[in-house]
């Protein structure tokens, strides 16, 4: 089925204990489609300005992304993110912020889209969030992630999306930030309070935890791999695995959807380990495949 | 098969969130024979000053816990530990430690204990671990847990101490202090190059990875509970759950290990929703298979 992500588009230099990487091509919205073409068409919607370098149509060359709504937008500059990774590839230091287009009038979802069934809102502001969703006709399933500057300024906002999605995605400092509960099932108890029928909680190298409306918990390790070169990208890479999954299954139950959880820990436990795109674009399905059956023994007992 | 725990007895006074529990029984040999317990027999080495307060024939009562290596030993104090729990409850501060019977020569493995097939050292000097297993015949396993004192303190002991244990436990910052490898995977096979046959990472409500010399991984989740109202013990039942389990099987090849994980982490997270030992006192067998099946259906996929 049809799936549409809006995300940012970014110009990243990404320093890791393992090297600097340059003017890479980064942002939400291009790890989101790269990791769900493997599984579903993707329509991506995002914006970048006149300065940017990349060639999208090689990028995504033979893949099914669909780029209608990518806006090449003149007179704008496109956002740029620099980061450090601390040794122990956790903890990271923004080193400079430069929003450019992702500061101006969102780009408008163009009227093929309209019709997209599975809607993964990446992370902006959540009145941005709100006013995309309107431009679509009646999605299966619409998922948002967030962070803490929204829980913390535009709260109000956010509630307003919670009751307008079926799932959200956040970090456990996110979880605890916004409920004030540091248990992670109770956390995810109360934001399920507010609206979505599930709430899918990161824990980056320590897995993931899903919790549904029906009381139905999945807990997941992140696919244990020893080869972390620039974790840049994870989060994103890892819901497009598994809006991917989603989309193409055309269904969310919950097997459905922890079948989808371990897909997106796959495609992100291959993302990371290069920088930027570069491991992730010479990945074929089979590689995935055969993380995913992996993974799976590994939990076996 | 024969089971022998060495460890801490102690008078505890923890405060939680939840609640203040002044004096209560703990120690790393007592919440490890309790848990073990449900298993397999144990045999206790331990000692307690004159000063004790507890009936340690009640406390065991009914299980196959034999205390003729619990020295009650007069003219010494007992080991105190006060602590308090932030209110994540991951984060805790030592208010005091008295170590009292600790500091002095530690007590004997009584002749009828020698002929012990699987043995756990809980933390404590290296030097002593390597004394207590002196005095043992030919344990089939013997599985040690260490902290960062240790590490930064006395790393010859502790090298010396691994070329002669078949497992090691440990916390993720310990692995990461011993290895200077801030990847999990990593610092376990590092490990490994050091002696033991296994090494299991314990990352408390992030669960626990195992890796062996065969180079098999596996990765647990703590079974989730939103009750949790006082950690203390969880890793050394923890321990006692698995070497419990493994000590009944008489067996220690990675599925067996597989699954002494997962009735571990089960026992702990029974542990965990009150103080001291009062919640595992009135667990069932039944209780634990219960959250044993329930844990294996939160991981399918």
């Amino acid at each position: 089925m049809s799936l549409l992500v809006t995300g940012s588009i970014g110009i990243d230099t990404v320093k890791t204990p393992f090297g600097t990487s340059e003017d890479c091509i980064g942002g939400s919205a291009i790890y989101f489609s790269l990791a769900a073409s493997f599984f579903s068409p993707v329509r991506l919607v995002g914006a970048a300005g006149e300065d940017c370098p990349f060639d999208f149509q090689q990028i995504f060359e033979g893949r099914p992304v669909d780029l209608e709504g990518l806006e090449l937008r003149s007179g704008s500059k496109t956002f740029r993110w620099h980061g450090t990774y601390a040794d122990n590839m956790n903890d990271r230091t923004t080193d400079l912020v430069e929003l450019n287009v992702l500061a101006e009038a969102p780009p408008a979802v163009p009227a093929s889209y309209r019709d997209s069934s599975y809607v993964f809102l990446a992370n902006t502001a959540p009145a941005l969030q709100l006013e995309l969703l309107n431009q679509l006709d009646a999605p299966k399933l619409v998922v948002a992630d967030t962070m803490d500057l929204w829980i913390n300024n535009e709260k109000k906002d956010l509630l307003e999306l919670l009751k307008n999605i079926g799932g959200l995605v956040l970090n456990d400092s996110e979880a605890l930030l916004l409920t004030g509960n540091s248990n992670m099932v109770g956390a995810a108890s109360e934001i399920l309070d507010l609206g979505p029928e599930f709430v899918l909680i990161k824990k980056g190298e320590h897995g993931a935890l899903l919790v549904t409306g029906k009381n139905e918990v999945f807990v997941l390790p992140a696919y244990p791999t020893e080869n972390v070169k620039d974790p840049t990208g994870a989060g994103d890479s890892f819901a497009g695995g598994m809006m991917g999954y989603l989309a193409g299954e055309n269904r969310h139950d919950f097997e459905t959807l922890k079948k989808s959880m371990a897909y997106g820990t796959v495609v992100a436990s291959l993302l990371i380990e290069d920088f930027s795109l570069n491991r992730l674009q010479i990945a074929g399905r089979s590689d995935i495949d055969r993380r995913y059956n992996e993974l799976q023994a590994m939990m076996q007992f």
